[in-house]
């Protein structure tokens, strides 16, 4: 029997790189500094970053807003793409060398990084660092709410509120190759053009028009039949106005608001489902079977050209700042990433 | 090739008694007239009725709240028990002199009342026609909305509130017999006893008793599993606090009130579904699956001793009006029928 010792191809140093929330506030809170490279805990892997997804929730986190849950760090990160180069005790799904990308519960922001090795999947064929870092958040989110929580089906039509964010252009790419109908809201004029041509098949400007009128215009006066929202307050209701009998709402953030007057007569008379749920809090083991169906699922849609994470722009590490600065800003399109040298 | 006459046995008297409803108002608003015979349309049966059980919702529609939907009856009543007496166009489940119950689309307060042959159900036996009548609403409804629409599993923790109505009862009963735990609410400490003799682990008085403080501590803090409602307003955000992780809500009703301003975080992080249904405008082959699943789930149940509709008190077909005023007092338990001559 072998020791428990990580398994390590070559020394590694000590101390890292990363980014760190010096005190709750704007994106200047987001500075570079020193922390000790971590060791993978049994199960896990230890990757050399070299590039990092941006999501709201980092941006909640420098807030002060979303305590990391217990165990996880308090690096800002929540997904990575790199290179194994260390393996916790029974980690065997990757070897040392493997290139991959991963959903972290925290610590993305770093030269180095942890991750357990069942929420780790290996890099897509032809994508980049920065894109394979911009993927895990976004697949694993868009498949468990839209796919398995909301049973999206061909045929059916899909509402999908922040239709130019990360999640959303994702969204609009899965749900148009699985034969779906995609309905987006976006604020601007541009956004609305760019999810357009990713696919959707309405764009709603929601600064200027009705997207509950003009979803049912489009849906010939039935609804929605999956919603997927990140906004909540005014919109709640909306979305009851907006989905079709038998519909179903998922909400996976609150960017305007938890609270919320609400009227549920149409939840019981249009036997709508309104569920949610948030992916960082989740058991292992749900999240490997996420990322099981993810590789099933979503990769041959990669190798077949039918969906690509969108680019916004990357930053190097050392700038955090300014790629949260432009992700407050809301005026970026698909993904903001962070090079990692 | 035969017409399409209906089939009849004997001569059909061309008028009947039945309650209408003479404007919008108290009990005393259901005064006995004179209707024609209803004519059996294509798979439906002429029902010669015995009795008819009285819902919540005839009060709404009594009080001008709840409109009859497209081609039901204006007669109230949703529920019935006799012998059917004619059949119309196609219609071969039942034969002339069968004992039916059956869930009806109105017109049950009548000495004859029609019924899609999908949704009329043997008399089970060692039934009364008065226990009959009192089955189809409640085990229609308990089935569709707590095993069906809300999964409710065997070592689950069901919470229901209503415990001593019709629906709680026949609840109860259904979710012991299926291995659940019941919780319930109800309105006085004689109706939490009525609720424990009939099987319900815990009974809690909500007018002395906060329901969400006993939920958690009945659940060693984990909550319910499966949420009845029939209450709505305050209840709502009430149900998300007594709710268990991945927790499914279920609404049937909205006695006091649809609207209710209600923070949605818990429901995002329990990963809670709420929804809810009616009954009553569900197309025909929904009903009839439903049917069928109730004499293969819920009929074993009766034979077996597990399961009896819960008897209030019954009233003459022309006492409807006293009938009324014992549920609006609300101080029944189980179910109030009317009795035809």
């Amino acid at each position: 029997m072998s020791s428990a010792a990580p398994v390590s191809p070559a020394p590694l140093p000590e101390t890292m790189t990363a980014i760190l929330i010096s005190a709750p506030g704007g994106p200047e809170v987001l500075v570079p500094g020193n922390r000790p490279v971590p060791a993978p805990a049994a199960g896990e892997l230890l990757v050399k970053v070299e590039a990092a997804g941006i999501n709201r929730p980092d941006v909640m986190q420098r807030k002060g807003l979303y305590p990391p849950p217990p165990g996880a760090s308090d690096i800002p990160g929540l997904e990575i793409a790199g290179t194994v180069v260390a393996l916790g005790e029974g980690a065997s799904r990757f070897k040392l060398g493997d290139r991959v990308c991963a959903l972290v519960t925290g610590g993305g922001y770093a030269q180095y990084c942890t991750t357990h090795e069942a929420t780790a999947l290996p890099i897509p064929e032809g994508l980049s660092a920065a894109e394979a870092a911009a993927l895990p958040e976004t697949a694993f989110t868009v498949w468990s709410n839209i796919f398995e929580r909301g049973q999206l089906k061909a045929g059916e039509t899909l509402l999908l509120h922040g239709g130019s964010s990360g999640i959303g252009t994702t969204a609009i790419q899965l749900a148009k190759a699985f034969g779906a109908r995609v309905v987006v809201t976006a604020g601007s004029d541009e956004k609305c053009a760019a999810c357009v041509a990713l696919g959707a098949d309405l764009a709603v400007n929601y600064r200027t028009q009705d997207f509950v009128a003009e979803v049912k215009s489009f849906t010939g006066g039935k609804g929605a039949n999956v919603i997927l929202d990140m906004i909540g307050g005014p919109y709640i209701q909306k979305n009851y106005e907006a989905a079709a009998q038998d519909g179903r709402i998922v909400q996976i953030a609150f960017q305007q608001g938890a609270k919320a007057e609400v009227d549920f007569m149409r939840l019981m008379l249009k036997r709508l489902t309104h569920t949610g749920s948030t992916l960082r809090s989740r058991p292992v083991a749900e999240k490997a079977a996420l990322a099981a169906a993810i590789v099933e699922q979503v990769f041959p849609l990669i190798a077949a050209g039918k969906y690509r994470p969108v680019m916004d722009e990357t930053f190097p590490l050392a700038n955090a700042a300014a790629a949260h600065a432009r992700m407050d800003a809301s005026a970026h399109v698909g993904k903001i990433v962070l090079t990692v040298d």
